[in-house]
């Protein structure tokens, strides 16, 4: 197995046209195609050709490269279905709902009728909790 | 108002330094902060500094040069929090829980006993809806 090509991974057999899909973009380095099984209907998958398991395992320049072709692709998804917002989400990890493991964006179109229920919780920091943070993470940059 | 700079924007006022935050990484054209709100600690924003409301908005460049510090920032998170997941989400538009009308990234570090509960809903295309959602797709993409 090669870094860049994992022989069972289903992206891999797509980006390779093992597997059929509904393409609608390619780059050199990227592939966007409709997701089969889609939250809503215009659902789209953009993804590195490259096998990378995870968004973090990415070059900057592979990330920057296909997070450039994310705004051409919002609208074209919105002006296609007449969407009235969208979810761009990247899932790393079973936790997070990540279920192939060949690092992919999720394009969702959403409407207000949708069958969507995403409810975002929200935490608090006390005390010194967000400086500590901050503090961490900050130093994991640097790192 | 300026396109690149809204007085009202609350992210454009942390950009600004009129507001405080949490700063994690800060480049010419983006910046990363804590959010205050946290769907979990260590929950971070990315965003352009210059003000477009939503994602499908952004210049192909400024979307790449955005997304280039995703890794680096997954991996921080990760690194500092102890995460076993990520979910990376940009919501557009209002019905997809967009609350700050400035374009950013959420980096959202995951357990298996956090309190997100985000399930996702199948649809499924039948006949010739595939094929026709992706011709209007890519219709839209070569427009």
């Amino acid at each position: 197995m090669k870094s860049n090509d994992d022989h069972h991974c289903i992206f891999c057999k797509i980006v390779r046209g093992e597997i059929p899909s509904a393409r609608l973009i390619e780059t050199e380095t990227a592939i966007a195609f409709l997701d089969i099984n889609p939250v809503c209907h215009g659902h789209t998958l953009l993804l590195p050709k490259a096998h990378h398991p995870v968004l973090a395992e990415l070059s900057d320049e592979l990330a920057g490269k296909v997070g450039a072709l994310l705004p051409r692709l919002c609208r074209a998804v919105t002006a296609a279905t007449g969407a009235e917002g969208l979810n761009v989400i990247v899932n790393s990890g079973r936790v997070a709902g990540q279920t192939i493991d060949h690092c992919h964006w999720h394009i969702i179109p959403r409407w207000s009728d949708d069958p969507v229920n995403w409810p975002w919780p929200h935490s608090q920091y006390s005390g010194d909790e967000l400086e500590q943070m901050r503090f961490r993470i900050e130093r994991e940059l640097r790192a």
